[in-house]
């Protein structure tokens, strides 16, 4: 029934709606989904911390403050996670932010979490696959200058692959997911071996990144370096959006993920950062601190250590694709409510939300494009949107958590997404969920500060404009269900008088099927043709009496070369004479094989369906007329029959516009 | 009757159609609007050789052989002027190459003559413009960081200006034109004074453009600095293209203004290349020659130095006019024989070609974008265009003389362009015209070569590409005439049956205008509903029942969430059992007030009569429903009202497509 075409190539085959609940996740393949992001910024947060440091001056000195600000974030990644968890159970349809806020704090806070989490899932695109080609570069240094055409490619080449749909999409990204693990873990072990054997030696050959001015150790600098190795936490609420593509029991399954996964990413960044002190790594320009790791550890060049590389790079390229599952999802949820466009809702031939793929690949491009694929560069952009969102969140489980604290053994409150039951350690998760809510909402407020100047401002600005345009849209998608709402009445549908106007530009084959369609309508017309030229119309006007010979034929002035306004008078004119009637416009279209011959043409009949729409009652009916290619005829034979005149039709609508006394 | 809107504003207001003849100009605006090109050309042709002539190395010691390269190219200006003097008395109508050749050599060679003088066109306001602010630049070296921008903007600043009609474009331009004669003749006459009487220094203080290898002085290279100085030339031709601006008689006051061009054109590059050497002025990347002959001569900083750059950053500019009024109408006749998209013929409501406006000005955008507004990088392009028209032309002029000397006294041939008259004269000019085009193809050969690998390459395929393409569109407008034509017979437009079908996507009162107009038609009708959700069918289904209550309402499903394939497939079924008929889809449309508005819309009358199009005898009818602002509710004021569940309508539009489990 439909044809194989180049769209089937690259994303497949049309999937039905009815193969939607397959396409769900082991705990295995959903760790490696949904996990990616999260462990993924082991990679840059260490050094983030670092280069934040080195401004202080002083060299290494200070590098030895990066182990108790790693031992800070671990303990709020760990608040966070046992928080979340609790969401999970919570909303085993999906607890994103978004949902949470909706059902517990209303629609304003639910669109903030929103912007913020969709301003952030672009973020993580950018970061994360910057970052990546900058692993890629640190080992084979005479790429950098491609940095931003790779990280290009590679989001070209992601977008194909979540065009397909998530089940695919988890297979492929598993491997990368459990070999950046394996070799991670394993340059984490062999480091400590030699740490412990004291034969682990400090690095070596690093060109260090230079600060043209060195600012004061304040603890605002400290603040400022804590910030950005909370970069850490981002991605851990990419389980709780996702619940929903998990196998049943998915609340467990995804509550199981979340706690391996934290469990992991705790371990790497205390031993990536550990292990950083130790052998003295610089933030560099030009070479990662992980790139650091695996030289000292597994020598410079060794196999293990493109290995180490390459896992890394993975990762982080696969940590984009979290995005990519939540970004779309999210989206849908937020036009679903009718806060963004609703084509985001519409789930394309792969059961994917094509749309919202589409904008995050763009969004992203265009970021990685501006920031030169420089991570430093986009770091104090990221977080601020997924702090807020935790903030927002864990506040909707603590007002949620106060009225489950109302209850009495066996109640049970419906109307929400998901309902309220009567919970007698309700106490105890209520105390979890509000110290989270606390530290977050302390940590994104350092966030924005010490960020304010470096970046953060511009997503301090934008979530509020967001969240205005979201509003605006609702807005106006009410307005439209008011206008339409038959407010449970039926309508007067009685007949209606219909004028019929047949538009005619030429007189030819196509006019004669118009002619024909309106007789076939059984219904009296008038024919009318402005009159942009004098000499045409004259044509038009005998070609008509020989060849069509029946109706009335109008010619009408447009001394200005106008085409729509003479057909609006006309229309406005029958519109006085017979009030309540349909004015019924016929107009031809000459229909080309292909796009590029059609935009030879005038395409007028657009011009005009676009220029009438605004009229009520206006019908428009469009009439084509399909020009197939009759003969092939080369080219090159046409180019030698020099001299030969232009087809009569060609030639008349040329002479009357080119002056040619 | 035509509301007052941005574009008048930018662009005036329209001009009626029997105004374009009023639209003339005068011999002195005529030398302002034709010969800003050929003038301004002084600016960067001696510049060019000098940058040639110190590949060769060994300092200025060679540039002296500039003076007898100057002198070959004022002798070939002084033939191609007299050669194109006949051609405007030959052809009064407009005489450039594509005419001459279409009336003597026949259609190929026409297309290439126009192919060649279209893509000089672009690139003679991507060089006059890079050239330009390189002349500012001189004087404001601050400003050398934003070449591209500040040539960017005099572009979009001159298709405004040049929108407006070309009338109005002469009396801003005539201004500019006469300023640089002014400075110019001011400058050469100071500098002969000082020169003479011994008081001329050399320049000072050039940051000297530097050569990574220096090449050995061959005739080659001697070539190569002749075929870049020949770039003067250029723009000679656009006053025989445009001899029906001028005012009556035009071939006269058309041909004494090309005489008066041709006269200042040899003064002024004779004198430049001649007071140059004498200054010792060297190639720079940051100043022009005209600015080290300035500073020189009026010393550094004064007025007068301030004056002549300006007076030669302006005539640059305007150079750039002669292509927006030649280019356009050359596009036109290309387009009136059928060789380019017709819609280049449609003059706008100020009387000028504003498509071909807009082509001109993006591509010769993108060009200067691409060279990074580097007038040298551009030169190798440039002119091999001209050469080739040159010669065509002329060729042209030979055949045509040759027809003439065949004749004998009060004998004439009709059916050319301009009518075949015995001349007694008609040897002398043959020798002209043939001398002309052995020398203008002469130089095009040397140009050729010489510059092939620096950039020449690039236009050599451009032009054979370009007329394949002219061709192929030719090809298709013959087959359409063709397709369309009624052969002189009475076409049969008998009555068809008509089967009308009515798309409901769901029931509101847009649904009631459709259902309302199929009614008023007076023909049987079926309702069809493509089934994309179960859930929203049923309620579409419901709908149908109790608010419209008549007609039979179809579901047709659709298990990959396609539109088209199932309506399709319909329309196929209905063709089938009756053959010949004509199918009548009815559509509704939500037309809102603003494109922003419709975006949010899925817009599918337009998907739909784009997929329909291809289908013969079925016509597509759109039934707008306007929705307007009811009401101007504060958008914060909407936000505040958390909680209010949003209209049923959108509501069941969105919880059909996000999964809610």
């Amino acid at each position: 029934m439909r044809k194989l075409n180049i769209g089937h190539i690259l994303i497949g085959k049309p999937l039905a709606t009815k193969d939607l609940p397959h396409q769900a996740v082991s705990k295995r393949v959903g760790l490696a989904v949904f996990a990616s992001d999260a462990l993924s910024s082991t990679a840059y947060a260490t050094q983030e911390m670092l280069i934040i440091l080195s401004l202080a001056g002083g060299g290494a000195a200070l590098f030895g403050l990066s182990i108790p600000l790693a031992i800070a974030i671990a303990v709020l990644l760990v608040i966070v996670t046992l928080s979340y968890r609790q969401t999970i159970f919570a909303y085993p349809g999906g607890g994103g932010a978004y949902i949470v806020a909706r059902d517990n704090l209303g629609e304003l806070p639910a669109q903030i979490a929103g912007a913020a989490l969709l301003t952030d899932y672009i973020l993580t695109v950018a970061v994360s696959i910057s970052a990546g080609v900058e692993q890629i570069t640190s080992g084979f240094q005479g790429l950098i200058p491609f940095r931003v055409e790779i990280a290009v490619g590679i989001i070209i080449l992601m977008t194909i692959v979540n065009l397909r749909g998530v089940k695919e999409s988890g297979n492929i990204f598993a491997i990368p997911t459990y070999f950046f693990l394996g070799t991670m873990f394993l340059t984490l072990g062999i480091g400590f071996i030699k740490f412990i054997t004291g034969t682990l030696p400090t690095v070596e050959g690093v060109e260090v990144l230079r600060h043209s001015v060195a600012e004061p150790l304040t603890l605002f600098l400290i603040l400022r370096a804590f910030s950005s190795g909370c970069t850490a936490l981002t991605g851990i609420e990419a389980i709780s959006n996702g619940i929903t593509a998990f196998e049943q029991p998915r609340s467990r399954n995804a509550a199981i993920t979340l706690v391996w996964m934290s469990s992991i990413l705790i371990t790497l960044f205390l031993g990536i950062t550990f292990l950083a002190h130790q052998i003295v790594a610089q933030p560099s320009e030009v070479e990662t601190v992980i790139s650091q790791l695996g030289r000292t550890i597994f020598g410079d060049g060794s196999v293990l250590y493109y290995l180490l590389l390459a896992g890394t790079a993975l990762i982080l390229l696969m940590a984009a694709n979290t995005s990519y599952a939540d970004f779309p999802r999210l989206a849908a949820l937020h036009a679903g409510d009718g806060f963004l466009p609703r084509q985001l809702t519409y789930r394309g031939g792969r059961l994917v939300f094509a749309w919202g793929i589409m904008v995050l690949a763009i969004v992203a491009s265009l970021l990685v494009i501006l920031a030169r694929a420089s991570t430093t560069a986009l770091i104090p952009l990221y977080a601020v949107g997924v702090f807020l969102s935790f903030t927002i969140s864990q506040t909707g489980m603590v007002v949620r958590l106060l009225k489950v604290g109302k209850l009495k053994p066996g109640e049970k409150i419906q109307g929400l997404e998901t309902a309220l039951e009567y919970d007698p350690h309700w106490k105890k998760h209520l105390a979890i969920s509000a110290i989270g809510a606390v530290c977050t909402f302390i940590v994104l407020i350092i966030f924005a500060v010490t960020k304010f100047a470096s970046g953060a401002w511009f997503v301090v600005v934008l979530i509020p404009v967001l969240v205005f345009i979201f509003f605006r849209i609702h807005h106006h998608y009410k307005e439209v269900a008011h206008s339409l709402s038959l407010q449970g009445t039926r309508p007067d549908i009685h007949k209606r008088q219909v004028r019929t106007l047949i538009l005619v530009d030429d007189v030819h084959a196509g006019t004669a099927l118009m002619v024909n369609f309106a007789k076939s309508l059984d219904h009296p017309w008038q024919a009318i043709h402005v009159a942009v030229s004098p000499e045409k119309s004259e044509i038009v006007t005998r070609k008509w009496a020989e060849r069509i010979g029946e109706g009335e034929l109008i010619i009408e002035q447009s001394p200005y070369r106008l085409l729509t306004e003479p057909i609006i008078n006309r229309i406005e004119m029958i519109q006085s004479e017979t009030p309540g009637c349909f004015v019924h416009i016929i107009m031809g279209q000459l229909v080309m094989d292909n796009f590029l011959e059609q935009a030879l043409h005038q395409n007028s009949a657009f011009i005009f369906n676009i220029a009438l729409s605004h009229m009520e009652r206006v019908v428009v009916t469009s009439v084509p007329y399909q020009i197939h290619h009759h003969s092939e005829q080369s080219v090159l034979q046409e180019a030698l029959e020099t001299e030969e005149p232009v087809g009569a039709w060609a030639e008349s609508v040329a002479r009357q516009s080119v002056p040619q006394n």
